[in-house]
């Protein structure tokens, strides 16, 4: 039986994970690999650290240079987050000629393109399924399971800590500040939610899958974001009676004019797979040419999904899968040429308002008059009886329209927030079926 | 760019798509397989019948011969039903040297151990997405994604004809004759609908996901199996009172005493992953002891999903990854020792009962006693008042266990069929949440 030596940097939640399974469950992974994967380097930056698995202490040092100048080490997992010293790491393990499973999404999101540059110009290979969905494997599904076809859509929940936070707001009615509390205290959300929250997380991992599924080379930060900082519960309760569950949705879509590329809160129809999406896990939703629709549903995050999830990559870079899918796709290849983004006013969609408005004879009229204007048709529309008591508060419309391009749509919006008998910000979220 | 000759056995709906993919999007598939896929030679068995796609006249014939004695033809597509010829053209080709890829499910789950080790022997391979959950990519799934778990749960609809059928019976209230007849009309069913509704196609199903997800060795006729057959609108009405669907699900659990293994008409959970699975779609639910739950939704049939996965096969042989797996696994090897069945007794669950009783006092105390003596407990119960002018017609109860040995339940029954206050046979279904 051949032996493969494995090494990893960094020994955090997920390193921990995959260190477990390759000590404790030695036997099924040589079975599935058909060989047997050692573990004989582990490098970390305190090696003092009490750790969530037990290796012995021989194989921990805080030296890079033990992987580097370990010529029987082919494969390490690189489980370092952030962009530095990740960044500097993975060229370092790509010039010493070992092929590399990561994790690390940012930092394929930020500079995917010269590392896998790097890694095909010297003949290795960078493997990711860890980094997008944790236990979900959507990278191999889409570079290999659905091969045969053109994908013209993919929508995913791909950060399980907001939809936690948004399923804790729609099942328990707690604002926002306290389910992002509830979130924390279950270990779903860092001390400091901002890049789950504000759809940085999602427009990165979005920007990687966008590259997989089209081709499409853009910069995350390109891509149209908004999150769920500021969503109410009044939205998910009207959402709630037009049949329907809010979600934070990032959208790769091929349209006439490009592709559509988004993370915002979306309304997703209840009893269709994404609407049934709840707590912490993730889903993406793909449609294919030839497959039609396919659906993925599972934990986005934690240790030990995340740690299946780089775990098959270890064992198919070790089997040498990873190999041949890497040279055969060239992903990331500046010779590609980049699918052509859709100008975002030219994209269609259904859309949902919330407006308040004052309570008096013509407002209707008025809102909807400028709607028929923009020729945006209406597809319901709730306007609740207020209690007199409140009446000075104004009155509640909540509006849902049929397909419109989002440049009327904008349009609309604005002349309608500009009448003087509405009140506060026009609450605006796309809607999906 | 390298070229790899293929070749198609069967130009029937799933052949035709699969030629449809290999002359049409040609410039997709060598982009996505890095080598360019040429279709070379067809054989059918009437040279003459219209098909569902253009070729040029002279790559078709009756000959097996002609792929046979090509030596350029390295891949073939084996895509005829059923056990003969297909069984026998499935040796010659592997004798001739070539890596095979089938849809024929029911083959493999016959003669898998003989075709897998003659395959071994001569260092070729098989490939088989398309012969479980369609345009679902399953197999690779378990072989290669989650190759680092232990599976611990396989649940799945794996027939989209009775999931048809019964989502037809539950949203529109058709008998199950009438659902049958629409599921024909719309091209879901056969003729004769048999072998999807009995079960026998599941059970196949089954066996070949058992064996890849448990190392399980059984064959597809020793799983203890039911239909959807005798299926009563009554029963769909009670589940959904209680906020359950029918389903006919495929079960692979492992439990303390080995593995469970059955397909039968079972109580889904509303707004669960499978309990939301409507129509023609499959589905196939797993938990393994590192990814957790992972879920997986996509149309089980029709001749593009179809084709969607024959053609991954067919890039994957190509590339050389499916060598890569059918080396690494052994799949079907004699070598290879079967996981322990469980004694059906044995296999805990909860379960629905429905039974007509005489309406007089009494009646359930008796009923609800039997339960009691064999420690059964009562989830949930329904006893709807009975219109006076039906009342001979007795009274309809409906009971909901919570979890029960299997041979516990069956006792129970069958002492409560045995009371004289009884009418008609009970109806005895298995609930997962």
């Amino acid at each position: 039986m051949k032996t493969i030596d494995i090494a990893i940097v960094g020994l955090g939640t997920v390193g921990s994970g995959v260190a477990r399974i390759l000590t404790e469950q030695s036997d099924r992974v040589t079975r599935h690999a058909g060989r047997r994967l050692r573990l004989t380097q582990v490098v970390v930056r305190d090696v003092n650290k009490t750790r969530d698995c037990q290796l012995p202490r021989e194989i921990i040092s805080d030296q890079l240079s033990r992987i580097i100048g370990d010529p029987d080490i082919q494969v390490v997992a690189q489980l370092i987050g952030g962009l530095e010293p990740a960044r500097t790491i993975m060229f370092q393990l790509l010039d010493a000629g070992k092929d590399i499973v990561t994790a690390n999404k940012a930092l394929l999101a930020e500079h995917g393109p010269e590392l896998f540059d790097h890694a095909r110009k010297l003949g290795r290979s960078i493997a990711f399924e860890a980094s997008v969905a944790g236990g979900i494997p959507i990278i191999t599904n889409i570079e290999q399971c659905l091969s045969a076809n053109q994908i013209t859509s993919l929508r995913g929940i791909l950060n399980g800590t907001s939809n936690f936070i948004v399923s804790q707001m729609e099942g328990g009615g707690a604002d926002y500040t306290d389910a992002v509390a509830e979130a924390q205290e279950r270990g779903y959300a860092e001390a400091d939610p901002t890049m789950d929250v504000d759809g940085t997380d999602a427009a990165q991992k979005l920007a990687i899958l966008a590259h997989l599924a089209f081709g499409a080379r853009v910069r995350w930060s390109e891509i149209p974001k908004m999150g769920i900082q500021s969503l109410d519960l009044a939205d998910l309760r009207f959402a709630h009676e037009l049949g329907y569950r809010i979600k934070l949705l990032a959208v790769a879509e091929l349209t006439d004019g490009g592709l559509e590329l988004h993370v915002s809160p979306t309304l997703v129809r209840v009893g269709t797979p994404l609407g049934e999406v709840r707590g912490a896990y993730n889903a993406v939703g793909i449609v294919g040419d030839a497959v039609g629709r396919v659906f993925f549903h599972g934990l986005g995050a934690g240790q030990m999904p995340t740690a299946s999830a780089v775990m098959a990559d270890l064992i198919d870079t070790a089997v040498g899968r990873t190999q041949l899918t890497f040279r055969t796709l060239e992903l990331w290849s500046q010779r590609e040429a980049s699918v052509q983004l859709c100008d975002p006013d030219q994209v269609p969609g259904r859309f949902y308002l919330r407006l308040t408005a004052d309570d008096h004879p013509g407002v209707l009229a008025d809102i909807t008059g400028v709607l028929a204007q923009h020729q945006i048709s209406i597809a319901s529309l709730i306007q609740h009886e207020v209690d007199p008591a409140f009446s000075t508060e104004g009155v509640l419309l909540v509006i849902m329209t049929h397909v419109v391009n989002e440049g009327s749509m904008n349009n609309a919006t604005r002349s309608i927030q500009g009448m003087d008998s509405i009140r506060d910000q026009i609450i605006k979220m796309r809607v999906v079926d």
